[in-house]
């Protein structure tokens, strides 16, 4: 370890556990409940080929040239009005394009964290947001997520009150991994948390849009009276992934470092991409193709849940999101996820164990995730049989 | 500065004076020698049309979807299959996938330097590249670059056998901003160095393929037989820099370390670029498309090159690149690049300071660097014409 060549921030990095599942997707007979994508169903390809052929025709040295690191400025606008318009943020505050949700972030993170910084995450978290953390050395201090969001009286009483915490990251709608949503109450006395022991909160908002049932809750950034908030947003979910085209807001100061950041980090998002999303979105209902997600969605999601309803043990407890990509499953604590995956994966059902999405990863956890946006109805039903299975056979 | 929000390490990090150029090309008066573009004329804007046409008919669901963070698997085996052929790696070695060859700076100072550690950098250098170590807080140790290359003496003595390097950051070829190349001698007196005194070399070689004239020397990677080299490179400069494709090799564990640092960087490469830029190099002669570039090129060096030799005054000196897109001016050392620099923007002419290319950016540098891939020939005249007048009028 002395004598290692990589940096001290680095130097215990591996890679998620999730990424080598990914691999497992190879194997066409494999029912993959691990991932996070959407579903092809909902791509406009059609729409995009005309777009793509119109923007090489028209805009062709536009696409293909440098641009600016901000992005591009017709797309920045439209977030932007929509943001607005949405109310998560003010007419003043301004919208930077990234190469996907996940660079909001990285860059957050390098702007505002020294090695050692505490942070604050969910308990279970995004895995690509605890790694990106473990990527500056940051000190994460998990907070569990109760059923209406993070349990803010143990952040008070036990984190708070007893150490400086510079950020704390929510992912406070429809949750990954948990499908939880934060209520408003508590994302109230968030931001007052914020404002009485100085931290910043990075909202990471990716499937706020895919809500398939129940109210709308405002956005933590909404009711940001005070600047705490760095808001990021992200076509991956209502649009493609593959494009990897994001956005965020945030204070000017927070906001102009995260741009330089960006700078060195790959100049600009690239432009093609840029341009295509902003071509879709004006030319065509994007309202009506995220309804069209959403109900795509909702159903694989009542799907599901009616399998684990019929099919589950009873001491198998689960999350019933109204909107998102993912759900949680509780079983009791003799259950080791991961030694379930590892069952799972030879009776050809993959999910994300628990432990991928903790802070202590090398602990025994018994809960897991599973997607339902990009499996097939009928593997939904198959594979939830064989998960039902293999959680009866550690019993 | 004790109360700043921001990290060390980006506290006094500010955006480049490159960039704020970059704005006064909006203004369609300036003639503006600043940027590092190619030029719009080699787009393969009609080939790409039927390329994207092709991919959103036929493989849609992959550019759309997440991908695997190493890149877009055909592209990988196309970029190595070429650097073997080149001889810049071995059969052995592994390609990884950039958002741009930006994005490779960034991932290795990221694995390798911890916050002060000494990163040799040549003096002038890419202010990307500069930018990108001061983003990690890395103490940036400037070597002057001489007409054969970084000047290995100084290393040596003034450097090597003083303080303990890290990593040395090389353009080695067409280098950015001078345009000059290291020879061969050098670049293997640089490999004995490495393994002499225990450092990293990146090669940053985006300008490699753009010779026109001269012999080719062979990359420092392809001497490395000690695993010291990262190598990077990109399709930016040969086919579109607005897609942002880079790439690079590394030995297998630096390699590896930063493909979890992409990972939550910004997940992956977007998938159709990748695509594209596959189905491009595949479906079309590549060869002949950079041979295309390398023409133009090299004319438009030429011209300005003849230009600067009848019109600038005889005590600037200049370098005259045998390939990329940039020169060096060089001028007595009562001259100061910054007025010099304003002065051309009264008079609409823009280029880039020296001081923007180098370690201490508030000293007073007398030289600058000429883009020429992307101003048309009589903007060429016309601008060197104006740079003379300006230059002449603080004799």
């Amino acid at each position: 370890m002395a004598n290692s060549i990589f940096s001290d921030k680095t130097r215990d990095l591996s890679g998620s556990a999730i990424r080598a599942t990914f691999k497992l997707l190879a194997d066409p007979e494999i029912i993959s409940f691990a991932g996070g994508a959407p579903s092809p169903d909902v791509f406009p390809k059609k729409e995009l080929e005309v777009i793509a052929r119109d923007i090489f025709r028209e805009k062709g040295n536009l696409a293909l040239q440098y641009g600016i690191t901000e992005g591009y400025t017709p797309l920045r606008d439209f977030v932007k009005d929509r943001l607005v318009k949405q109310g998560v943020i003010k007419e003043s505050e301004q919208v930077i394009i990234t190469t996907g949700g996940q660079q909001v972030i990285d860059l957050c993170a390098k702007v505002l964290l020294n090695e050692g910084d505490n942070v604050v995450v969910e308990a279970p978290s995004f895995v690509g947001g605890l790694n990106c953390f473990r990527s500056y050395n940051a000190n994460m201090i998990p907070v569990n997520v109760q059923p209406d969001g993070m349990d803010l009286d143990y952040l008070e009483e036990e984190v708070l009150k007893k150490v400086k915490v510079k950020l704390v990251y929510a992912i406070a709608t429809f949750q990954n991994p948990s499908g939880i949503t934060m209520n408003t109450e508590k994302r109230k006395r968030l931001l007052a948390l914020a404002d009485k022991y100085d931290f910043f909160i990075l909202e990471d908002n990716p499937y706020g849009e895919l809500r398939y049932k129940g109210e709308d809750v405002p956005t933590i950034k909404s009711m940001d009276t005070k600047n705490r908030v760095i808001y990021a947003g992200s076509f991956s979910k209502t649009l493609s992934p593959g494009l990897r085209i994001g956005f965020f807001s945030a204070r000017e100061d927070i906001l102009e470092k995260m741009v330089v950041c960006k700078q060195v980090t790959d100049v600009h998002t690239p432009v093609l991409n840029q341009l295509i999303a902003y071509d879709f979105v004006t030319k065509h209902d994007y309202d009506a193709h995220i309804k069209r997600s959403c109900e795509l969605y909702g159903k694989k999601n009542a799907l599901m849940l009616k399998c684990m309803d019929e099919m589950f043990p009873t001491y198998c407890t689960y999350t019933r999101p109204e909107g998102g990509l993912f759900l949680w499953c509780d079983l009791p604590e003799k259950f080791d996820s991961q030694l379930l995956f590892k069952k799972g994966v030879e009776k050809k059902v993959a999910f994300v164990p628990g432990s991928s999405c903790m802070v202590d990863q090398a602990q025994k956890y018994s809960s897991f995730r599973l997607n339902f946006s990009n499996t097939a109805d009928e593997n939904i039903i198959k594979g939830i049989g064989i998960l039902a299975d293999v959680i009866k056979s550690f019993e």
